[in-house]
């Protein structure tokens, strides 16, 4: 036995490295590689996954895997479980025919660039053909899966979020349309009143910059572990606790821009620095789940980022670092400008009241797509039908409807709802950490460090040796519960446009 | 034939893929990384060192090595250039003794951290006992190389630089010794006049970038496969030729520093960028030597940066940048102070004509204590008298003396000459570059192109597929010929102050 699990961790190493050299090199790819690299680089990590992959599907780890899922009960529980997920992978990937799973490699490699195109068109019409190959696998796939437990979508969806199917979020969407859209409308159709000058200015980079430094310090994030970077796209990227790295993107004529997207990283970065060092060498490192994360970059985003006693604390800073720019703008009108609510075509720019709608048409949408209740030649109609009946707005072009993501061309079906669910999460989160920490006390601190601490104990530091699921049942003492989503929603909203 | 060429072909894809990740992992190391992870990282790299020594000492590996080696009269020139060299590495690697590789692996990991400890508190005594070690292992290495052609400090000398040994060594530093080191005498107790006025000023570092700009722009830099950042100290780091980068460090209170080094780097980068890129794939991609490296550095840096008709093109632009501090100080003064020479202690910060004094003073050292004719525990007492010797000062403590370099303290023994050979190259290209261009002409233009061709075309493409010896001889109608060197050096300082 002892000499099994050292030849599984032996592997494992062996894994990781090829994990690490990838991380890095994508980290290059994506923040200052030069253009003209890519064709050869492409060759070289072609050549890395392959070694990779000969390690992973070789019959020496199978062998491993399957004699240690034997004696999963003998396990120590982190063991137990990354040995249980590696079986289900295995197993899943088993079910997959060779050839149909080279020709769908194939189709992906060459599914975002048609994307692209289409998307810079306009016109759907450009991809629909290798979209409707991808959603034909989607479906070939379902099949090959399917157990008496789980069936049709419910496969996707389980594997972005395990224990999460067509039953929870149907009631959570459900939900949502029932109490929150009708409050959505009375919420966009209302004039929110505040000073809109600073709208009109330029904001130095290299101030902004200044004002990066200080958030970071605030959310505590140990820069001895990261670093912060520019690039196109912001995003978090990270290989254990001790480098998880983020970028951002600076708008000199959007200042919440880079604040709002630094202080989402910010909120993915703090969770992979806090997991448990100790899971580093394993494959339980990380983030439990995209949910998961989803959750803590939204928490610091939404809940802490635009509270008002957040920017009490400061906003002051923010004035000093832009004298002539703010000197009009009270803190008041700062707070009602980072949550104004309206009605948009684009879910990455939505707000926090308006998102949970753009996911919930994208889950309505899917569901059907993948049951071939509808085809993909109707997505178009389909798309500006909802974004109509739900949002209220004419989507004037492809671009800006169906086009807009590119998580359909890589063959994403069942990720989109994970995001509504990640602020769903946050919302449960912050029920249940009130009632440990005097939340709107400490959230005024110049230092977030409790916060961290209390989200440290209860998530964080599990990493995904967890399922989601278990994670916020122990976390919060209760099943996921969408309620408090809602009702946080309202609540935040009702007082800030002053309804009743 | 053609399958056991097909079988080389895809093993060396293979070790280039590590070569690959480590050198964008290297990258991200010098430049970037948060310091926390580097713990982490040693053990990743680890693992990958690992997996491409499996293949590169695979019975496989070394199978197809010594078939294809035997039919290299058969081979593509190339091809059989790359099968000679790695037969050679082979063959080396096999007369080390497995356990004695192992002991002083592990004894050169420590090495540089004892190094820099010992060089911080200025005592060589904290650094001599490994240092024994090293040169140990070093003699040892030397009895286990020996053949019929290649006997003592030859064999070092000759694996930095084929085909040179004490013998041209000896002619060349025995030329100097005896042509330039008086010269030099002369020059450094001559005092150069010019206003001085710009050395008090600070130049802001976002200024300094801007000329860097300007610089890359005058040398041809290709942009599309390179980048230009920041690190401790200014390197080169390529693969291939669609990716070759370079690192600059900004100093406010030394404008020339940054200039210089981003040129010296820029003559590197120019180098690899201009191999011919069907060597990509191969083991004869990069430049040729340490020496013909260093060559193609210096050129740019000395004999092209230091010139004084570059000057009169790009002086204005640089005045035009830092209008107040370069008011008062004419072309003639800027010329003037980067040409001055004057005896120092370090290596790196020496002048064009005093730099060569410095190796030379390695050089003899290193010869004696290869031999056993010098030991450990002497070298700052003769050092120091090298050091007063030729260049007429009293080193001060140990840090300024005998452990300025890191080179011993990694093994490299024989490294050291290659650098004077690198000047003594460029000054023999320069000769011979002579006779095709108006280079005078040349070097006042906007723009470096004629020259960079010229260099590519009988240096840069042919990358490492030919030995240095022959590519110089080849470019130039020569064999090594270390009096242009010298020559170049008298007729340059002899005009800057004005000695007849």
């Amino acid at each position: 036995m002892q000499e099994l699990i050292k030849n599984y961790e032996t592997l494992r190493a062996r894994l990781k490295a090829y994990q690490y050299a990838m991380y890095v090199i994508s980290w290059d790819s994506e923040t200052e590689a030069p253009s003209g690299c890519f064709q050869e680089r492409g060759k070289q990590l072609g050549v890395l996954s392959e070694e990779s992959y000969k390690i992973a599907t070789s019959d020496e780890y199978i062998n491993i895997i399957d004699q240690l899922f034997e004696k999963r009960k003998k396990l120590k529980p982190v063991l137990a479980h990354e040995i249980t997920e590696a079986k289900k992978a295995m197993r899943k990937m088993k079910k997959i025919p060779m050839e149909e799973y080279v020709k769908y490699s194939i189709l992906l490699s060459n599914s975002q660039q048609i994307w692209a195109k289409a998307k810079n068109n306009q016109n759907f019409a450009e991809f629909a053909p290798i979209l409707e190959q991808i959603v034909a696998f989607q479906r070939k796939y379902i099949a090959w899966q399917e157990t008496d437990e789980l069936k049709g979508y419910d496969i996707l969806l389980d594997e972005y979020e395990v224990g999460f199917t067509t039953k929870e979020y149907d009631e959570f969407f459900h939900l949502l349309k029932r109490d929150l859209v009708p409050f959505v409308k009375k919420i966009t159709s209302t004039k929110l009143n505040y000073n809109q000058e600073f709208k009109h200015y330029k904001y130095k980079k290299e101030k902004q910059v200044k004002f990066m430094d200080y958030i970071m310090k605030v959310m505590d994030y140990d820069l001895n572990r990261g670093l912060l970077k520019e690039s196109e796209h912001p995003f978090t990227s990270g290989f254990g606790t001790s480098d998880v790295r983020i970028t951002t993107h600076y708008y000199e004529d959007l200042l919440s821009s880079a604040i709002f997207s630094t202080i989402h990283e910010l909120g993915h970065a703090k969770y992979e620095q806090q997991v448990d060092s100790k899971l580093d060498e394993t494959n339980c490192s990380g983030g439990a789940s995209m949910a998961m994360h989803e959750s803590q970059s939204r928490f610091f985003e939404n809940i802490v980022g635009r509270d008002y006693h957040f920017w009490e604390t400061h906003y002051p800073k923010l004035q000093k670092l832009f004298k002539k720019e703010l000197q009009n703008t009270s803190l008041k009108d700062w707070y009602l400008s980072i949550n104004e609510a309206q009605n948009t075509f684009i879910r990455v720019e939505a707000d926090e009241l308006t998102y949970p709608i753009h996911i919930m048409i994208r889950y309505d949408i899917e569901k059907k797509l993948i049951s071939g209740e509808i085809e993909v030649k109707d997505l178009p109609q389909i798309w500006n039908k909802a974004v109509k009946d739900y949002l209220g707005i004419d989507v004037p072009n492809d671009k800006q409807g169906v086009l807009q993501d590119v998580h359909w061309a890589m063959g994403s079906f069942g990720y989109f709802p994970t995001y509504a669910l990640g602020s769903a999460y946050s919302a449960q989160i912050l029920h249940a950490m009130k009632q440990d920490l005097d939340f709107n006390a400490l959230i005024g601190k110049k230092n977030l460090k409790p916060i961290n601490n209390w989200l440290k104990q209860r998530i964080h530091k599990f990493g995904s040796s967890k399922y989601p699921k278990d994670i916020l049942f122990d976390a919060t003492n209760e099943e996921f519960n969408p309620r408090y989503y809602i009702t946080y929603l309202i609540d935040k909203y009702s007082e800030i446009y002053q309804i009743k």
